[in-house]
């Protein structure tokens, strides 16, 4: 019998559809391997991008030139422009405004070839602690009240360089699933004067079926109403609503968490495209006691369709509990 | 400089971001050959699908078995099952139900190498006729709340076999999406006491830039802040909140208006994958003035992304006014 499950922050219903149920490794292949060739992205063509905003250069070298482990540039096509003003104001029946916002590439490496997953500890660790710094620095700027920061891995997953990369997009709106989010979270507060999140890492440490990964400060688990196979969430276990409140030492055991989970992920599907989103609290807000920042991480393994469009409903043919027994016992 | 656009119904921001702006041909090209070989949906296969609900047959032959011109069949592999209670229970901090609901395939037609678009306009009666029939069909059973009927067509858009069929999926609540669209339809009426959708017509009928088709009693258009590029919608004229109450009259003009747009839709995208869905209200509720049913057909031809997946933004590097002024300009 399918199942239906409800997110019980978001309010999405989800259906759990075991009987169309597949093994990891009965998830269609993708193209893995890289092709190289030319890439904007590597040392010596730091000029095909928009001059850089940051740059981590051990050995001191010039600005946009090679000699560094991780840069920052601007989208050389960017979905929103810093330059200008809001300028909102109706059209007929609709309502618009300017595309005010900041558009960052993460380049997270200089290696073509590697991977986020085949980092050392160290150059993750410099990944996540620049998704910080950057939303400290855009945090000036007043106009923008959310920093949505995210990973899109493969082509299937939207990837359109292979070299790997994040990017940060800051909006001058706060978007409507982080509002939805935002106020699923707020209203259980309200209920129950606690987090729920807090409530869910604590009911899910408990139960240990939908736990991948539990270190000292930092827990992975399979969502109880994932939207797609092998969904997972990577949550700080101490409350704080803003990632950029992460603390250097938050920041290394997080490191650590991802290269587990990333690391388990691959072997078990395969090198999967994959995204991940941090979800994290409007930066122009102060820090509050309901939302709970996370990382929601989303291997690329089924297409949505029509149904899916349509109602906002998800079919997934895995359960949290298979996906989390499978992940659980993967050892790097 | 790139434009936010609000979708004035259910309040979902759209970047129009044109200046990544693409000609119709500079969308990635699938594969669009269908490779034929062994298909459940072709004569002689018909013990191959459980059996039939329903099935068109001009020359009276026996159910499963050849010589239908449209069949439809419970889902082998349904996301929803009709046997059962739905038992509602909460799991610790969560909430659940049993996956009750109707799952239903159109097959469309027999012949395989054929397209919904392909079929002449009888064809494509006998198609929206039917979502009609099975929608009074399943509203008997009062556990079934909404029937959601959707297509996906080509495999990047979800379709899992390449034979054209459609589907219905009956669910046991109002999915999340559906309720968002009612609410602001709602909202808008209570406002104005107009519907948001009839506004909407007579305002696009008036500023001409964004209709595609516009004849006797439905009119295509691109909508204000469209999620996809040529993402297009179809209405009808006349105010009526639920698909089933669509009358043989309105059901051949519906026919040739499709047939009309999917017919653009494949001459200047080069036959991509797409999705359509029809958006009706909850089929146990009594008929309304502020919610109009409509169809929003999708071509598959972007990504969707971390971005997307966080904020329920959608990028879209074509505006509605471009990609109308490109489909307007089509003669099939």
């Amino acid at each position: 019998m399918p199942e239906l499950r409800k997110d019980p922050v978001i309010g999405r219903w989800v259906i759990i559809s075991t009987e169309r149920g597949r093994r990891p490794s009965d998830f269609a292949e993708v193209e893995k391997k890289k092709h190289g060739g030319f890439c904007p992205f590597c040392y010596a063509h730091e000029d095909k991008t928009p001059p850089e905003i940051f740059a981590l250069r051990p050995d001191k070298s010039d600005r946009d030139c090679p000699g560094w482990t991780l840069r920052v540039v601007p989208n050389k096509f960017p979905a929103l422009r810093v330059e200008g003003q809001l300028n909102r104001q109706g059209e007929g029946l609709y309502d618009k405004m300017n595309g005010i916002g900041a558009h960052e590439v993460i380049i997270e490496t200089p290696e073509h070839f590697k991977d986020l997953a085949d980092l050392d500890i160290s150059g993750i660790h410099d990944v996540f602690w620049i998704f910080r710094e950057r939303i400290l620095d855009l945090k000036k700027d007043m106009r923008l009240k959310y920093a949505m920061i995210f990973k899109n891995h493969g082509m299937p997953a939207g990837a359109s360089l292979e070299h790997t990369h994040s990017q940060l997009i800051a909006t001058p709106i706060i978007p409507k699933t982080v509002m939805e989010e935002m106020v699923g979270a707020e209203e259980y507060f309200e209920y129950k004067d606690r987090c729920i999140f807090c409530d869910i890492i604590h009911h899910e440490i408990h139960e240990r079926v939908r736990v991948v990964y539990d270190e000292e400060l930092f827990i992975a688990l399979e969502p109880y109403a994932p939207r797609f196979p092998f969904e997972t969430w990577i949550l700080p276990k101490v409350h704080f609503s803003h990632y950029e409140s992460i603390s250097d030492e938050m920041l290394n055991h997080l490191s650590v968490t991802m290269k587990e989970v990333l690391g388990r992920i691959n072997i078990a599907l395969n090198n999967p495209p994959y995204n991940f989103v941090i979800h994290t609290f409007p930066m122009q807000d102060d820090a509050n006691d309901y939302f709970h920042w996370h990382i929601e991480l989303m291997p690329k393994l089924t297409k949505v369709a029509g149904f899916e469009w349509g109602t906002g409903f998800h079919i997934n043919p895995t359960s949290p509990e298979d996906a989390a027994q499978y992940l659980k016992q993967i050892t790097l």
